[in-house]
């Protein structure tokens, strides 16, 4: 028997090396249900149009349903010969059915049904995806519930800017996952057009019935240009781009749990059960989840960068060299799942560590309340600007004197401005601090309960 | 006049290398007018909520609208000291109105107003781009039109596929563009959001109605976490994302036309207008203007790259190496500018090559047919593998004999299969192989002016 | 037995998902010979300065031979329990030598001996693939000697520019790969320092002999600084950088030869044997190998891009994301393998098309002659510029009238300048024009024999 | 006059918005000294070999001179309608002498002329960059000689590993600054190749002497292959390549000394003058400077990356697209400068932060000891993984009740192993520890004073 789709006008084998080289089979297995659930409605297609005979098309509709039963339990056992799944199926349905067989491809080219496939494949994992960023979301709100209560030194530049809520920043990471959301959701759409019955990149003289073909197989309307369908790879990119953002975002929330489960920062305590030793160091307990994950936010940018590479300046319509879209986009894909699962898994089992409300002075730092003593002044009626350079004075002298603000005698500061009252030592409070932040948005604890019960809420609906 | 925004503390004057490495005024007065414009909310909701003198702020509104004319019409000078727009803003203003300037940065920091001067620019860029796109895509339109009976190679692998319609292959480029432009409008769906009243990272203690300002500034929302809205740059990242597939998709539109207007295939020649010669060889007329599009795919990639690698794993919430964002930015959307012009202009000059009939015979290439050979055995009632397998072993024997197929006696057609009859020899037709294609988003003349009026239709629209 | 080699602190197992996601040996045991090497030196070392006992030692060597023969006949069994490599043999030899096994680890940590594994991997890899590259070469070199008469129309912007021998350019990617195995050759010199006694990250207290260890292993010297040597990762860069501008080159020889391969151009034929067919056109014999290989670059620049990112910004010393440095590492190599042996094979088997000859006219394209036309014109005492002019505005004037240069009477040219004789016509010949070209480097037969010769001797010597 | 240098066959003026697009005098420009100086070379050697007039060459390199005092001075003023530096000289130098200047372009085409110009500004450029490495290398150097007292936690997964000299942290990255000098020695290299005479692509039918040529240009050798000389762009992707692993050793410094310069781990201080303030909170003194240097990478790697994109699968020999290489490489060279002063004189302003040594206890974490106590107990006999295994559960013990290990009674360390002896108490000293990390490369201040040593006489030489 001839595995080959196209070997008629051959005469000569294909090289060995290059023979592995060219399989894609090794990959596109992923694609079996897909590709087996595409025949079936593209034979259901044929035979109500009339395009193949009504009885070899129940025979092979017969066998795809076996070899789809064997894929789902994963015992299909793919020919040795097969280069890809489109032949690994025919050969088994060959092999099944006989003569009939070659009745599946009439109306059809590799070229319109791997890209249904790999439709097919974008449009189930966005929805997969989407369902564990939510996963993610929740266990980040569940956090920002349960630890509503902690202060940190809310950074810039890695520098103590002022104090916030730690719930604040968690939630933090579920706007930039709400954004990812978003980004999968429009992957699905992109993603959900018929491109079955473009053929090789012309379409076909049968009279066959697309809209038919995309009722049967769930999608939302159809290609309406055979040769940009079988071209395109944008809604690959599409995905692609979603999950870099993900672990782009993913890697700032890593960086951020390392640096405060460092020793010095010393807030947070990562869970066991996400961390490894060292073979040398008998103390160690490494962050390494979240590590590891800040690390795959290499792999995942590099993976949309070689699909774009690959792309770049290739003429239309179909090369070979798009077969290479398939290992980024599956190494992606998987690499997200499990990015979700174990970054929600991490957060659940992150704690504040021992004596972080020792900590809670953050070392007496006074510079926290900079911000705070400005708008002070400003309320006292100087301009902001004013206020601003009052203040600087103030934390140079300090610095050079030593004495901390909070300790600043009053004729010091009345020195630098006679705005300033005894109320000024009132400042100096964490909780109080955090409390005044009441702009829409803002950090105050009052604002920040009523974000966690929004995304509580939001997040148990079944879309989110 | 202290020009910087933030001296008070600083007792030594900065590196003078390190100065001007720093300062970002020389790319972000791109966003003079929209930083004056922000302002200007600013300011008016400040003074609606009481929170600076109702006078001063009549005060510096008279003053930035001398600032924004002067804007408008370039004759903004930039103070030497300035290290960023908001300062030279803020300089300006000061020099004009005096001490009544203190009062503009009340409850903001740098860090809110350049996410908001930049979601308006996006915003503003989004809609340029979206129009561009729209004009490219008429061209291309008008040009299918114009050109719709010319029926050239279609290639996959760049080799001979089947003919197709030369407007069929323009159309194609018109579906890639209509992706784009979705993709464009989500960017500014995205980029809609108003982030000022975060300030550094916590919000304020002010009593500031964002949503007031918001609706000045045209924002359908406001951002809801002020940790995050300091800290995200996702709305840059997408628009820098739907550039790079703009690209992508103009690099393969390029390679197309370089191809189709070499010597060899001789079927397009390009505009005068957009292309230079040689200081060596007096004959030349290079397609510059295609292989610099085609080129500048590479710096747009690079910079969606850029500001990835720049995002990585920086902690929450604003760090300086976010400054870089500006500048991939802003050449990545004048490029695209230029490139959506240019490419117009490209396509509306490109013409027909002077004897591109005669080669539409392609060389007398008959393999061309050889699908339709297969489909005339399938609807005689082969399966459509066996009608295949029979093609490829007439096309190799043309080879080896050096006869073509359309000269091949009927003895050896009828060798091959009883199924072939004096009717084969019709298939050998250019014009009847293209009409042959009807399936939906097939080639055929009819098919392909229909989709000809449905685009002239829906982009004469004002929002197409 | 406890197959972790950092277990004591823990209390509580690792997640399982989290497990499997960091475990490494799925792709390190790429390493399993060179760990055993350099643990077998390692040891040696360990009971030369008296650090373990001498029976202990001699009984883990015995053990770990036992292994290298098990790994290098292909049976070394995986226990389920190993997460690296490292573990994997570790584990191997306890459950072969019992507890002296535990003596191995002495004054070593991962972070080194991964480093000394890599090493050593990458020096291996740099001398397989500096063969190959030479392999390629050799290809090339023999082509062009077999096709020396071969004259081609020379390109600049895809567009002919002037005739040249085939086996000029043939001669233009052996330089290319002159250049990358110069690359390799330094990457083998900058791996070639032996990092083992770094231990962690700051050395040990043990009286090692390092330089004893780099001497039973090949290397030319040891590390200086501990941290940066358990830090550093550049070897792996520049291997990675190594194979990108070998593809990048390979890219540019595949697009070349898949255009000189279209039916347009009509000058090579591709061997059957690197080609596929397609499962819809009988016809099809497209270049799939050349498709992939240009294809492959994607993936290698992207792998290149991954380590890039995943370094950047990382604090000294290790950090677990660098983990993530093997599997880019190890594709690209295996990819570079592959191309090299593919593109080999493509080139041995690449043959003028039929007809070639008849096309050497290329379309009686005149124009490929201007340059020589100028360059008669400055023989006659024109300066080059006004020669450029005057031979411009004749293929103008010879393109508006449809009439070739070659035809032009002489009344024509006098026309355009006095300097022109009748000598003029002899200037319209391939074979002259090709011939004319003498500068060094130059393309005529003579210079490209000698190089040829040049090439064919260097690289039959053992060291290219 | 005509200012182009190819407009004899053009009958249309260039699209306005084409031509802008498509000049490079816009960027070009910075090679102005290297094409005069080339041109000089050229002329000369034309003349030598009497291809054209002595008279001329004399008149040219008059005007050449002027041109080049003009350049050097800053003076010269280029033509509005020169599109490219070529263009510029050459519209200058006829409009000073005249006619001769006509001349000047024979035997040469603009394709080789920029690779000649490219390559000079890539050799100067490799030799100021590693000037600037070696005064970066020597304040690190200096550094680490001033400060060899201070022990640091050493790092390893961003947890506390052991402790070690902060000289020996500074001279790990001048080992990395030694690699990076290394690479850009072998840049010099590659990039010392003439390719002038190579022509549009296949040589000139002129006599002319390109060894005299590049005798007089300071090349050590000159390209063998026409084709290759045009078409080669890998002197600048390697230079590409060496600033981005100088960028990416730089981001690692950067982030180290973030991190070390925090208020949580409060080791260094940053100097005033690399930092700066905040718009909102008085006390901000942030490390700008680090931050942009570490952002600074990532423009520096889409600058590769953009050329790679730009080279990929191009058809040999030249293509516009090339054009497109200059703006990243003279973008990544002119921040490699600015990186390399600013990251030295950073390092010359960090100081140790007050009470820096208070803090050398680290908070007390007993833990950075852990290894030396298994070391310990290696010494008396132990096998190390049962070492391990032993601390790793005292570790345990400790956590679990809140007890130090150096307050660890020794009846408890005996009930863990009889081992333990008084002198295990001995261990909890941050110097001992340091000392006693022996091993060639460790972090004993015996050893890093020998290294500073040795560094330092290095770097003083003229050649390090």
């Amino acid at each position: 028997m001839d595995k080959k789709l196209w070997g008629g006008r051959f005469t000569k084998e294909q090289d060995d090396r290059f023979w592995k080289f060219q399989c894609s089979i090794g990959y596109d297995k992923e694609l079996a249900l897909y590709d087996i659930q595409g025949s079936m409605a593209h034979v259901k297609m044929l035979s109500k149009c009339g395009i193949i005979p009504r009885d070899n098309a129940r025979s092979i509709l017969k066998g795809l349903k076996r070899i789809q039963a064997q894929a789902q339990s994963g015992v299909f056992s793919i020919d040795k010969g097969a280069e890809d799944i489109h032949s690994a199926v025919y050969i088994a349905l060959k092999a099944d059915i006989g003569p009939a067989a070659d009745y599946m491809h009439t109306a059809r080219s590799r070229n319109d049904q791997v890209c249904l496939d790999m439709r097919m494949y974008v449009k189930d994992k966005a929805c997969l995806l989407i369902d564990l960023v939510k996963g993610l979301q929740l266990a980040l709100a569940l956090s920002a519930k349960k630890y509503q209560d902690i202060i940190m030194p809310g950074l810039t530049h890695t520098q103590h800017a002022m104090p916030v809520l730690l719930a604040h920043q968690l939630l933090a990471y579920v706007e930039m996952l709400q954004r990812d959301k978003a980004r999968l959701e429009a992957v699905y759409a992109i993603a959900d057009e018929m491109p079955l019955g473009s053929c090789a990149m012309a379409g076909t003289s049968f009279k066959i019935d697309r809209q038919y073909a995309a009722r049967l197989l769930g999608f939302s309307r159809i290609s309406h240009n055979s040769i940009d369908a079988v071209s395109d790879r944008d809604f690959i990119l599409d995905m692609l781009y979603a999950i870099i953002l993900l672990f782009m975002h993913i890697s700032r929330f890593c960086e951020d749990m390392i640096l405060l489960s460092t020793e010095e920062f010393g807030l947070l305590n990562m869970p066991e059960q996400y961390c490894t030793g060292s073979s040398i160091m008998p103390q160690k307990k490494n962050p390494d989840a979240l590590e590891l994950l800040r690390g795959s936010s290499a792999q995942a940018y590099a993976n949309l960068h070689s699909v774009m590479v690959l792309m770049k300046g290739l003429p239309l319509s179909y090369n070979r060299d798009m077969q290479l879209d398939k290992e980024p986009l599956f190494g992606s894909v998987r690499q997200a799942e499990d990015a979700l699962i174990i970054a929600a898994g991490v957060i659940k089992g992150i704690k504040p560590a021992k004596g972080h409300g020792l900590r809670q002075g953050f070392g007496g730092d006074d510079c926290l309340y900079a911000l705070d003593m400005a708008e002070y002044l400003v309320k006292k009626g100087l301009a902001f600007k004013q206020a601003h350079d009052i203040i600087g004075r103030i934390v140079a002298c300090c610095i050079d004197s030593g004495i901390k603000m909070s300790c600043l005698p009053m004729e010091k500061y009345r020195q630098m401005s006679d705005k300033f009252d005894k109320d000024i030592y009132k400042i100096f409070c964490l909780k109080r601090s955090v409390a005044s932040k009441i702009s829409a948005g803002g950090t105050s604890p009052e604002l920040v309960r009523g974000q966690i019960g929004k995304w509580l809420k939001r997040l148990s609906n079944r879309r989110a």
